[in-house]
């Protein structure tokens, strides 16, 4: 994964999950530094403080790992709209259960 | 990511992230279709219907995928512990906020 950790954001009222991205170590020690939810843009190849350029920050309340450090657990405050499409979450995408693909 | 695609697991009762894992379109369908929680497992190297050896199984109460299709969301009905070490989430290790890594 080159030393890329998939990193789930969850909201800490409503507690939905709002979205799912990656940090590097660099992202990690920014987000406990600062507190702003920050990540790895992989298309950008770029550190990428959620909000920077929209204003739609995530405060962080809490950070955690898994049980075997493979994944992180992000719980934020969202500011505004999380998702590029204007959605209170990036999940959206319902599938039907007893559905072939 | 070899056609896996990371899933984040909530339950739909309390909302807590239970756990992240992966899926291969063949989990997924199997997911879909059954309505039990299944995985590619990267360390077996196989299909993974989550507590079939545990116990512990996973009924499927909602599939989403976010908005640009690279991550999914399982809801479900998680009967016992969901995580290895008996803990309710795999996510129980946390960071104190300003701190260096």
């Amino acid at each position: 994964m080159d030393g890329l950790i998939p990193v789930v954001v969850q909201d800490s009222k409503s507690k939905n999950v709002l979205m799912l991205a990656y940090a590097n170590k660099e992202a990690l020690e920014n987000t406990l530094k600062t507190g702003k939810g920050t990540y790895w843009s992989r298309s950008r190849k770029e550190l990428w403080v959620k909000g920077a350029t929209s204003g739609n920050t995530q405060r962080i309340r809490r950070v955690l790992a898994d049980c075997d450090y493979d994944a992180l657990l992000y719980i934020v405050d969202q500011k505004g709209p999380v998702c590029h499409t204007g959605a209170q979450t990036c999940f959206h995408k319902e599938f039907k259960l007893e559905e072939s693909l």
